[in-house]
């Protein structure tokens, strides 16, 4: 049996195991889970955090058959130890590394760019701009964050900060659980969904000292792109992406702070992330 | 083939695909790259953040064969698309959620517990209180955190804060990528390195709010435990807990907060975490 078939064959028998896993394919509503005050922190007279301080949560809860670009299942898991016969519980998971609200690091369209693990910790922790584009997502699923989209958000509220990461908030984060996230056409084949403009990230990188762009969709580029014109723009640049964000909705568009747990694997050309932001 | 045997086939050839890893089996020092302050957030006016916030990475680079509690390799990488072929990098990764500095939630050591995914942010986001036991573990290797310890840390620092994640640091991340970190002993299978005292998580249960605790080894139970005492008393009140944390040392005893980016993986037992500090 040839690798590749090896491969697939612990897939199908994990995928066969899924039911085991609470949950299913159902989702809790992760977008609802944002925007919680921690109070813990603000209580600790130690802590130097301002009191208001108020933290989100900015990560998609992650499942088995959580959406994926290409379509198939990118997450799969083996119980290894069992609670009732070995008195713990403990799964192997195999997962691609770009599933669920994850990085693109510079060497995921790069021959030798930076990994994910050597991100450093200062283009992790940053100020955050979000763009908010909702409206026009909700008319036009094929609608890209341009330029102008970027000179009105400077016009209202000054310039970029420096080292800031740019999130793009399409709204599309509450559809996570649905067809829609994909959504594919007519065609059967080409997806629609909102992205970056490849002249919005070469304005950036002309005119900022941006490090980061998110997007709350599954590709930093839109979804009828031919050619990831934007990922293959941004990332050989030097600096990250981020996919699949979410609760963008209760952030401002100026002020919040976002911190992204990115994973620190050697050599790893993106993978899950956990991350939060304080506004 | 059984399944089992399909997993051991699959390993073994990810395992010979190993050398493509860059980085192979040598550590680059991850201890030593704690401590980085964060300009750029600094530098934002629009950021919440006090100018002065230095924020410190916790987390050790992850590599294939880092070390493990049972002792066996826990993290298989398989390259799905190259640049050269594909014009984008995407590795496959297999890993036990126990491994790296990692999360281990209540489900870790329940039949029911919550799991990762459920711990709430404001359980993610607290004070951090840094037991400091580096001088004794130098001297004994299975030296355990005690109530001693915490009454100690108390009299110099004042109570424990609300909400609190107590942390060992025995100084054993500086270890990581030497058998000295498992250090197994004579009779060529127990391992001999800090934790915490059933006791002393006892006492935390009875007296404080704390929300979890973290060790700078392999595990919450010191190294020759027979029966994971503590993990079996912690786990089980819905608290969690962190192992394999790193930099310990570059954190002030009181005052600092800790940032766990735990993954979001629903019913997951644990993961790999981002862990930041700010002080």
């Amino acid at each position: 049996m040839c690798h590749h078939c090896v491969i697939e064959n612990v897939k199908q028998n994990m995928l066969s195991r899924r039911s085991l896993f609470k949950g299913g394919a159902a989702v809790a509503g992760a977008a609802a889970l944002g925007a919680l005050p921690v109070s813990a922190a603000a209580q600790s007279p130690a802590a130097s955090m301002p009191a208001a301080a108020g933290w989100s949560d900015l990560t998609h809860e992650l499942w088995d058959t959580f959406p994926t670009y290409f379509g198939g299942q990118q997450l799969f898991f083996e119980k290894q130890y069992d609670f009732a016969k070995d008195t713990f519980n403990l799964y192997e998971l195999c997962l691609s590394e770009h599933t669920g609200t994850h990085i693109d690091a510079p060497l995921h369209f790069t021959a030798d760019g930076k990994s994910v693990a050597e991100l450093p910790i200062e283009d992790l922790i940053c100020p955050l701009v979000v763009i908010d584009i909702a409206a026009e997502a909700e008319e036009n699923p094929d609608v890209q964050v341009t330029p102008d989209h970027i000179a009105a958000w400077i016009s209202a509220n000054g310039d970029i900060p420096e080292g800031a990461c740019i999130a793009m908030n399409s709204g599309w984060d509450r559809h996570v659980a649905t067809d829609k996230f994909r959504n594919v056409g007519d065609d059967g084949k080409t997806m629609h969904f909102p992205g970056f403009h490849v002249e919005a990230v070469q304005m950036l990188m002309d005119e900022t000292s941006a490090k980061a762009i998110a997007v709350d969709t599954l590709s930093l580029d839109f979804g009828p792109s031919p050619d990831f014109i934007v990922h293959n723009t941004w990332l050989p640049s030097g600096r990250y992406g981020i996919e699949g964000i979410a609760n963008l909705g209760a952030l401002p568009a100026s002020g919040a702070t976002i911190v992204v747990g990115a994973p620190k694997v050697r050599g790893g050309t993106g993978g899950p992330a956990r991350i939060f932001a304080f506004a």
